[in-house]
């Protein structure tokens, strides 16, 4: 299932991946902390423990992508760091385009986690003249009427989707005619746009979710 | 690993709850799709087959909680629903608080996934005395001097912080001696708290991350 056919980076099948590329997120920030810490080297059984997956689970994600690891080593942090990243695509800088600069917009201009992992918002777009023309945490607001003109300037593949609800298909359209690929959509609607192009949604209740059941769980 | 010793609902080891608890989250949004579609049944495996997931993992998955399905039916969406949000204790209205109301926190308090999953955000805190006082998307914002009483009056036991990195222990504490026992945190630092509060951070990057796999997956 979660095999690619031909293509050892890669698989076409989207849901499948989704699953194994949430737990390489979590592989590299596990080896990211035991890197920090001075620690070279880890092994599956380790690295399945701080997260609660088996080793097997561990292997087997590992093991679409190809072989790592060393027999009596384990894992050499630092290369299964940049091998989890060139698989992720994570090695190279994205230039990305945050549209919809209202409170979750600004929000998200401020948001220093994305450019640690190498996704650089360069451009935000929105409609209101009271903004546009100015700067906000350091990224230049444009209109969206020149959005085809920028993102091609730009080089933006990628969007962050923080309009209303209400605008998110329409603007999502004329972002893809404007060249937009890749889609974090905050907006809470399931977008309909062209098979090529890839929506990820955000759902912050399941972070909720985490919580409640922790909590649930601690209540004898 | 993923098993609890004698508690059928719940775990003590919040590592190896993660990861089923994010699944069981998945199976919940699948569930209630097929639900809304009017198909009444599902199977491990078409669940799985949705998600990316074996139908072993799905199974394993529900039966650290006791024994679900039907032999020759499968599960029952709408029984299975229920019984997901009995396990994640989302089948209470949870009275949330939202603390720092700056660009996230008003972003957040305009966010409907929330209550849709039983999170009910009751009060705000800041300390700016502009807002103190007022109303932000029907939510009254207290000063965060208050807490106590607000907290209690309320029976809040979970906070959102939405307050800048620098403050976030501060406040943390601050609430912890409150009474909060539970925390959404989007302050991009590792809180310090006593073991019997659960800290939920949350990390947007992972969701960036999602996206660019994806993209560089399709890139030959």
């Amino acid at each position: 299932m979660a095999k690619s056919k031909d293509n050892k980076k890669g698989t076409s099948d989207q849901r499948v991946s989704k699953a194994v590329v949430s737990r390489l997120s979590l592989y590299l920030r596990e080896l990211s902390r035991l890197e920090r810490a001075g620690i070279e080297t880890t092994s599956s059984t380790k690295l399945g423990e701080m997260l609660g997956f088996s080793d097997a689970q561990v292997r087997k994600d590992l093991a679409n992508f190809g072989q790592f690891g060393y027999p009596g080593v384990g894992y050499r942090c630092s290369e299964l760091i940049s091998t989890i990243r060139q698989i992720m695509g994570t090695d190279q800088k994205w230039p990305v385009a945050l549209v919809g600069v209202g409170n979750l917009g600004r929000a998200l201009l401020g948001y220093r986690g994305f450019s640690n992992q190498g996704f650089n918002t360069v451009a935000a777009f929105d409609l209101d003249p009271k903004i546009v023309g100015t700067e906000i945490e350091g990224i230049p607001v444009f209109s969206l009427d020149n959005v085809d003109k920028i993102v091609k300037e730009k080089s933006i593949q990628l969007a962050i989707l923080a309009v209303p609800a209400t605008a998110a298909q329409e603007v999502a359209e004329r972002l893809v005619e404007a060249g937009i690929r890749g889609f974090l959509n905050f907006a809470a609607v399931t977008l309909r746009l062209p098979e090529d192009v890839t929506v990820i949604g955000v759902d912050l209740a399941i972070e909720m979710e985490q919580l409640s059941f922790a909590m649930t769980s601690r209540i004898p």
